[in-house]
Parts: C-alpha cells; structure tokens; sequence
C-alpha cells in the first residue's frame, strides 16, 4: 500500500514539565500486515493526562521509551485485514499511538459497535464515560442524599462524574481551574457548586459548599485538593482514587497528603484505585445506561475535538496545563 | 464508702514526646453512686499507642483534656449498683480511666461473661484480639497462599494478626523493633519472617521476605513502613488501616507517604480504615472462634501485666518506645 504513515515520536522523556521540544514528527512508510494481522488507520486519538504518567516509567501498562511513537489509545478504522474476524470498515479501538497508521494483531484491537458519532466513544462510551461511571458507582457507592466532590470537574472523567452524582441524587461540588469551567458546572451541567482552586482555597470552599461534610470524592487530582479533602470527609467515606494529575508533569512528585493514613483510621474511610478496564465485564450493560442518559438528557456530552494530528503535542500540553473543557481528543481522518 | 480513690490526671498536654510530668497523681474519695448508676472498681487498665492519640485532639472519641483524669479502656467489677440490671461482683468493660474507683451510668458500662482469666479480656477476647480479628478479615481480607505484612508485629493486635494470618493459610512477615520481638515472631508465634526495622531497610527486607510481592497489610504504624510497603504492594492488595503508631508520640505529624494515590490508582489498591467497635454486632462469634483457636493452640496469648496503677504513666511511655511484648495493662487491683 503506497502513501506515508505520519508518526509523532518521543524525542526525549521529559525531566519536568513536558514541552513540544520533547517530541518529533516523521513520515514512515504505511506498515503491511502478516498473514493474522490487521492494519488500520487512526480516525480519533484520545488525549489523557495518564499520557504523560506513562513517561514517567511503568504504571499498569508499559512506559513510555524515547525514540518510539508516543502511546495513546485510538478509534481507528480497519483498512486491511488478513484475519477472519475484521473487515475493511470496522471501527475498532486500539492503542496504536500517536500515527496515522498501524498493523495490530487481533488480540491487540477490539470491535465497536458504533451508537452514535464516532468521536462518542472516545468520550461518554468511552473511557471518560466508563471511568466515571464504574469509578463512582463501584468504588464512590454514592447514595441518595450524601454529598459527592469530584476533582478536575471539568475534565473528560469529572463532568460526567458529577452528572452521574446528580443523577444519583447526591450534591454534587466540583473543583476545577478556572471561573469558566466552575460556572459551566453549575451553569450548564447542574453541579450544585464549584470551587476555582486557583482562586479560592480548597478547605474554605469545601467547608462552604459542604456544610453536612463529604461522603464521596473521585479524586483526578491528589495533592494538596486530596489532602484538603480528606480533612472533611465524614465518617465511612469513601474515595474512588482514579488519578493524580497534580503528581504527572514534574520530575519530583510531592509527598503524600497528611492525614494519610491517620484520617483513613480515624473516619473509617476506605480509598479504592480502580481501572477501568477492571469492570469491563460489564461493559456493554454500562454503555446502555450511559445511553439512557444520553438520550433522555439528563448527561450532557462535551467533546473538545483537535484537527491535526500534528497538534497533538501541543493539545496534550495544554490538556496538561488545564486548558480543555470535556473530553480532549484530535481528529487524526 | 469510706476509702481513697487513687487516680492519675493529666497535668499538662504533651506537644511532643510524651513524660512522666505529662502527668500527676491524686487521692480522691470514692465517689457515690446516684439512683440508676453504678460504682465500678478498676481491676485490669489497658494502655494502648492509641491513649497518646487522644492525647492530639478529637479522634473516633472526646479528647484528653489537662487537669482531668487520663482516660483508658478498663476491666472493672461492680461494687455498689443503684441499677437493676447490674450486681456486686459483676465484671464490666469501660473507659473509666486512669483510677481505682468510677461511677457509670447503665449505657456506659458492658457486662462481660468471663470466658477465662480476666486479663484475657483485655488481650485475645477484648479489644486487641478483636481488632486483629476484624481488621484482617474484614478489611484485610486475606486468602489462602497470599503473603500477609503486619506492622507492630509485636504489639498487643499485631501478634494475632499475624498468628490469624497463618491460620488463613497466608505466609506472613513481621516488622517489630527489635531481634528480640523478631526472633519471638518467628520462634514462637511461626511467623515465616520477621524484619528488624531498627536494623534493616525496611524496602530491602520486604523484597527479600516478600519474593512475590504484598497481597495485604496491616498497618499499624503509617509513615515511611507504609510508604515502603505501598511499593511492594501486589495489583488489587488491600491494606488496613488500624493505626499510625509513627505519628502519635509528637508535636508535628509527617507528611504522608509518597505514592498516595498514585501507586492506589496504579496497584488498584484499597486502603481501609476501621475501628474495632464498628463490628461489635459479630462480636460474640468472633469471641467464640478466637476462644477455639486459643484452645486447640493455634493461637497464642502473650500479656505484659504491669503492677499497679502509680506505673502507667511510665508503662504508656514504654509502650510507645516499643518496650512491649504482646498487650500491655495494669493490674490495679
């Protein structure tokens, strides 16, 4: 097959902050498949902070290697198949990184059934949506009532976290970065309220907006929030531990909060991490519901789609720094 | 009731390391007992790593306030009762603290059917056997074949932590303070390994004793124990969170461990807390099955009884140095 693959490739494992300098582009030739294999070309890649979790070494996947195409999972279309189970056509999801263009064996992609638009499904039925859902439904537990707070509000997991706690009947505070997103939370998504981090302190806007003290957090974030977090959470919470984007784009990760673990004792709370993968079994009855909400309105969908697949160096830095409302991701074909 | 009621107040709050000056001794009268109360004498006082927590400010209980007498869990027998459901001779568990003689109202005293000597009330059939007990297979979960850490090994729950994960078929390993604590673990209690944390790495002690990583962790201590646990900790290990020993005997707490959250996200960890009381509906049964361990010998019980209540303050000290082998009290009459 003639034609070039486009490749964005880590030119260097950043020490601190991660630039555009860390990486470089370069046009390959389009791989062909062996007899079992599949080759397939990157419709949508998905941006995530994990991303850049995975340069700082082995996480649950394998790290990040310089000179290599960045990692990042993909909704990709299948262009030529050499195995029985894929055709020409079928939208798969798969990791095939930062490239137009790239030959999985079977066990390495998995067939969608499209719902809605494609970009969907790296967002609400994807893993955002999936994310958030299992994330606070299995290690969250929300009930009717309690009070749920979720970190990086506005991001591709946190807003539908907090619509999924509306939905369940909790009150719901968001925490996010910036007096746009806080008043698109309540505004828009019907969050009960939102703390600015960068403009209000974390303990005053909790102990404002939290009057009854916090039952559930879905923690994107750790650090200091957590830390914050943890001091008023009530007794027999618990925290979804999903992330600690506060933790990912610097060499020197900061110790952990206080109160770990004299808190956990004291209030009786249990922190569960979880993948969302570790749920997949029950996938597809998940999806449906997400469905459900999806077309009845009560969870809204917010997708900051990218053009280009060379902007995704910058997208993901600026995804890093904040910047994105909803599920960030970059239109490759 | 003619007599003296010797009793040990708190002097002054410690801001650090806790001192005999921290406290003073008192002759009172006996105090008498109105209609519907009961006059207990002190026979057995617990001391307890958690007695300095109090000492911090507001735990899972009021806080220990100077110029009033210390507090502490006791085994007690009534001596007078203006209450019907309570007899001369009856043996109660309390919190009537650092004295000989208390008066109680009905709801704060609890009757207790003395299975064997009474010391062992405050042991393997009170509050440490029961934390080990519920702490493990509550939140600890342990299976059959997985390897079981426990901090304060040594220590009045951390023995039978250990000695029930046996029973539950894991291979378990001890960290205790001294040779002597160690060489008792793994001499007499059948520890498989136990770690010197004053002598050895802690890191480098779990990896040797650990060859297949941690599946579960009691954690008594917090501090650097857990931080070098938490990285040697096995995908989906659960850790509970009985104490932070580490953290109690000082004016200035830690930070917490690094990897909080993020090797719980990675590891999908679960961190716990709990306090023994939160399972008291299942008490009974698990008094019952700790009675027939103790009986067929698969469970030994180790008491370190002071004489004397005028020794406590020095007793809690040395306790929290580490003095102790297996549940510290003292016998006051």
């Amino acid at each position: 097959m003639p034609g070039t693959n486009q490749q964005i490739l880590v030119a260097e494992l950043p020490k601190d902050k991660l630039e555009e300098s860390h990486f470089t582009l370069r046009d390959s030739p389009i791989p062909e498949p062996n007899d079992g294999e599949i080759l397939v070309k990157t419709r949508y890649l998905s941006l995530d902070a994990a991303n850049r979790a995975w340069m700082q070494g082995a996480t649950y996947k394998a790290p990040v290697v310089a000179g290599e195409v960045m990692h990042g999972m993909t909704l990709s279309e299948v262009v030529e198949s050499k195995h029985a189970d894929f055709s020409p056509g079928d939208i798969v999801e798969c990791q095939s990184g930062w490239q137009q263009f790239a030959v999985h064996k079977p066990n390495e992609i998995g067939k969608i059934a499209v719902r809605a638009s494609l970009s969907n499904h790296l967002s609400v039925f994807g893993i955002s949506g999936l994310t958030a859902y299992f994330g606070l439904l299995k290690c969250g537990r929300p009930e009717k009532g309690e009070t749920l707070v979720v970190s990086a509000a506005a991001g591709a997991a946190g807003n539908f976290v907090g619509q999924i706690g509306k939905i369940k009947g909790c009150r719901v505070v968001g925490i996010a970065g910036s007096d746009e997103k806080c008043a698109w939370l309540t505004g828009d998504l019907g969050f009960d309220a939102a703390i600015n981090y960068k403009t209000t302190k974390v303990a005053k806007g909790l102990a404002e907006h939290c009057p009854g003290g916090i039952d559930v957090y879905f923690d994107n974030v750790g650090g200091d929030i957590l830390e914050a977090v943890l001091f008023q959470m009530n007794l027999n919470g618990r925290i979804a531990c999903c992330g600690a984007v506060s933790q990912y784009d610097t060499g020197s990760p900061q110790p952990g909060p206080r109160g770990v673990p004299g808190l956990i004792v004291v209030k009786r709370l249990t922190l569960q991490g979880f993948i969302v993968s570790d749920y997949f079994a029950e996938r597809e009855q998940a999806t449906d519901e997400l469905e459900q909400w999806v077309a009845d309105g009560t969870l809204k969908v917010t997708e900051d789609i990218i053009d280009g697949l060379e902007n995704a160096p910058r997208a993901l830095i600026g995804l890093l720094q904040g910047e994105n409302i909803g599920k960030r991701m970059i239109l490759v074909a």
